[in-house]
């Protein structure tokens, strides 16, 4: 065992927190994780602070095999123990002989998971074999790995299911692993169909009557996987499974951020080490840009939607006292809370709109009703400036300063994409602009038309403001809006740009791709000038 | 009150399935409804069969005073009520005089909502008055409503919280709208702060102290709003307010869906008109396209993903009993079962898949090894099968065929873009085929240089292959790959394509959005011709 933690920052162990992302939650639908990828997120539930972080079932594929080996070399936790996941051993056989356990223990990690049949149905049908021979292999395989010194922790597949058809053999199950030497079993609700109030009431008397020490873990089919991850600490769970952000199969499974947060938050129960909630947020966001998905924008505490306010009837009681709407601190998990410009939002958003932006509309009505005017008739057209911040504060400067910042006019522009015959194709871009007087006329290639542009402006502009040299495009979504209403669809794109220092998000709407692009370029340069102080020059 | 309905069409009216969609929904960010949505959300929920649809505030807002009278001329609503959603009078005014009362008279609804504050706190910082003027206006205004024959339900904003604060006094509020004639008094959970064992114990303890008949409404803040409605119905509320798809302020609210799904399937109670439950997914699906967001996919019960199966342990067990996995059969809420393809599936999934299109792989393992094997090395590079079905049943055919279905092959293209000085934009695309030993240069205009693209390569075919005419391209995504690991970024386009009948989504993946497109529509117009029945013939 070469997995070596610092005993003094972990959370005692009389509670689990315990994370299976990268082996249940990797099967999510469209999720494809890389060993690089695994050693990432592990790092970063490391620092979360969760206890135990299942990285996979070494043997059975040899991506997780190799993450054992690296995460044990690469990896120095600071607060988990890494678990290897495995099955009890087949029929007939014998647990030191089989060469699946035998994987498990050569995988290193200090704790085993194995799961386990506890409906009858299932060993009959997929292990064909008998329910007594089932047990045996709980009970081989759970105490030939104690004997190895291994940690031993059984999840007990199908579990609820299984109790409603047959609940003496489901306690068997449990009893055996548990007198084997399993720390916990674990009831799991395999195909996610069960509700709170049954949750409840299983964990309560399968405690009542094996005596065994259980965990809880969950799917969300029915929308309920956090309340009944809850449902079973209720009842005496001491254990729970979950995975980053929800991932998992089918609908996903109990999402580990909600439910700490409300541990944490709701049972005043410690589970993660001192600091670590107010870090949730950027470690949820983290682990969704590792395996490429986006955030989801409404997830529970740490979407950037959770503490966002829009409704004109919520934002003025928001300005008399923010915890009228808000259930928690954002700052507690992380997160912050946002106005939203919509033209449902009326004029107390704008206005609180403008003091975050450091904008003072000095509660001029008139000023106010003009940007609300003219956010709903932008936000017609497609656009959007709940997600460009950007694009929304250079439309509130120009109507306080009654013009718009201009560094520089685009008299025309053209993009070529080129496919040639041997399979290379080229992109190159033509901008016509006029900046101080004087026009200019750039030309640059790149990997795409809109990165072709890009670099074309930077080098028609750079030399008049040399601070644009830094700017670059982070992030670019596309979106079609479709033409529902009889109308032809537009296309909208954002754009993210740094300069190293900050971010900034900025929004183009076109009949296409390219001059939509070229929009949320423009805006991009003009609020970096901005944003670096230079002054408009045209 | 113009409204008529049939009344031998609703279910009974000892629960209701209260819908606020088209109020509270429409708060959530990046939602922004016409009047002209509102009525189709309006058709499909009186379609999907629940008792009310809240349809906003007349007199606050010009949008839903047009809605309420244009819905009552346009829709003979078959089994819904329309609602009208309005204030208490204003603090020492006179219900019949006051002009927001008014408005919701003249709506024409037959129900009104009226939200009340009962909240100690709220009823002094927000409406500046006396907890006994507030009891006032809940009386005044409910039994002047009740006198002009509207039926009223009184909402409860933030009781619990209000509760935590002064219980005697939220009780209050309850029993002063009971008692004043209000049909149902809703309990709401306004931030979403709380949990089940939480709502449960004061729904209970409400019902017992005040003899009300009580709704629900919980908002999604914990991730808990779906139970959260559950236990409120555990302790005997008989009235649940939800929105499609969960859409509404912050993380949302209760989604309708699965709470009607388990009301329905769990708890075995008759809440929608026969069949409806069966139009579930097509109807989240419906409503997501009206208001233009993209259907969650992981959405319980109506997602694609939410019978969706990709762990190769699972698969196995599917093909010997779909129940396994499945909480439900699927065809009950209108969804299907999916199998899918990814380097995880393995051969158990890639057979299924075979059987799902039609292609019998007849066991023969070493062509699935090399389907499984070519998926892997595709995925690697970026592209995704799972939302590809047609671009896969090309590899599959490849595979199972020796060879690729090839009706044309690409010389090269080209694609401009010109923004122009007058503002106008020119997209022109120029390709180069080969089809039947012939070579075909086209040229076309577009809106966009893909459209321009689609356009030029169906000139250059239609004469060749005519079913080429039907084909249109209907929808359209764009993803950024990042480059996460020093590579390049890489582009991936899903094309979904229609012949008026069917429709096939296929793939491309390329170094920049246009080369991506093309990839995607050669494969669609491959796969198109396939399906039409034409044999290769280049």
């Amino acid at each position: 065992m070469s997995t070596e933690t610092d005993e003094t920052s972990r959370v005692d162990d009389s509670f689990h927190v315990f994370d299976t992302t990268l082996r249940d939650g990797a099967q999510r639908e469209g999720i494809n994780l890389t060993v690089a990828d695994k050693l990432t997120i592990a790092r970063h539930l490391d620092d979360f602070g969760v206890g135990f972080i299942e990285g996979g079932w070494p043997g059975a594929n040899p991506r997780d095999t190799e993450f054992f080996a690296r995460a044990q070399q690469e990896i120095r936790f600071k607060h988990a123990q890494l678990v290897a996941f495995g099955a009890t051993r087949r029929a007939g056989g014998d647990a030191a002989e089989d060469p699946q356990v035998r994987a498990l223990l050569e995988s290193g990690a200090p704790v085993i998971t194995l799961v386990a049949k506890s409906h009858d149905k299932h060993v009959e049908l997929a292990l064909r074999t008998t329910l007594d021979e089932n047990l045996e292999m709980v009970r081989d395989t759970v105490s030939y790995l104690r004997s190895q010194g291994r940690r031993v922790f059984v999840d007990c597949e199908h579990f609820f299911d299984g109790y409603k058809a047959n609940p003496q053999y489901a306690k068997d199950v449990v009893r055996t692993a548990y007198e084997a030497g399993a720390d916990v079993v674990i009831l799991c609700d395999t195909n996610g169909g069960m509700l709170p109030a049954q949750v409840q009431a299983v964990v309560a008397t399968v405690i009542a009557d094996t005596g065994a020490r259980l965990g809880i873990h969950t799917q969300d089919d029915t929308g309920c996987a956090v309340a009944n991850t809850l449902a079973a600490v209720d009842a005496g769970a001491t254990h729970v499974q979950c995975t980053a952000n929800g991932y998992g199969e089918r609908v996903g499974n109990a999402n580990l951020f909600p439910v700490v947060a409300a541990l944490e938050l709701k049972y005043g129960k410690k589970v993660l080490p001192e600091g670590a909630l107010a870090e949730m947020t950027r470690i949820s966001h983290a682990i969704a840009e590792v395996v490429n998905l986006t955030p989801s924008t409404h997830q529970p505490y740490v979407g950037v939607s959770a503490f966002a306010h829009k409704a004109g009837l919520h934002a003025s009681a928001i300005k008399v006292d923010p915890d009228l709407y808000q259930h928690i601190d954002p700052e507690l998990v992380g997160n912050t809370m946002r106005m939203l410009v919509s033209d449902m939002a009326g004029r107390a958003s704008i206005e609180l709109k403008g003091k975050e932006l450091g904008v003072d509309l000095g509660g001029d009505r008139e000023l106010v009703g003009r940007v609300v005017e003219r956010v709903k008739e932008r936000e017609l057209k497609g656009y959007t400036y709940e997600a460009a911040d950007a694009s929304f504060e250079l439309l509130l400067r120009a109507e306080v300063e009654g013009r718009s910042r201009r560094y520089f006019r685009t008299e025309s522009w053209r993009a070529i994409v080129e496919d040639r015959p041997d399979g290379t194709h080229a992109n190159e871009a033509t901008v016509k602009l006029w900046a101080k007087g004087e026009r200019i006329i750039a030309t640059a290639e790149g990997n795409g038309p809109v990165n072709a542009l890009d670099r074309a402006m930077r080098v028609a502009l750079e030399r008049i403001y040399p601070p644009l040299a830094k700017f670059g495009l982070i992030d670019y979504k596309v979106r079609i809006l479709e033409g529902r209403h009889g109308t032809e669809s537009t296309t909208r794109v954002l754009v993210t740009t740094s300069d190293g220092n900050a971010e900034w998000s900025t929004v183009g709407v076109g009949e296409n791709v390219i001059a939509a692009s070229w929009q949320a370029l423009e805006d991009a340069f003009t609020y970096g000038l901005l944003r670096a102080g230079i002054d408009p020059a045209e």
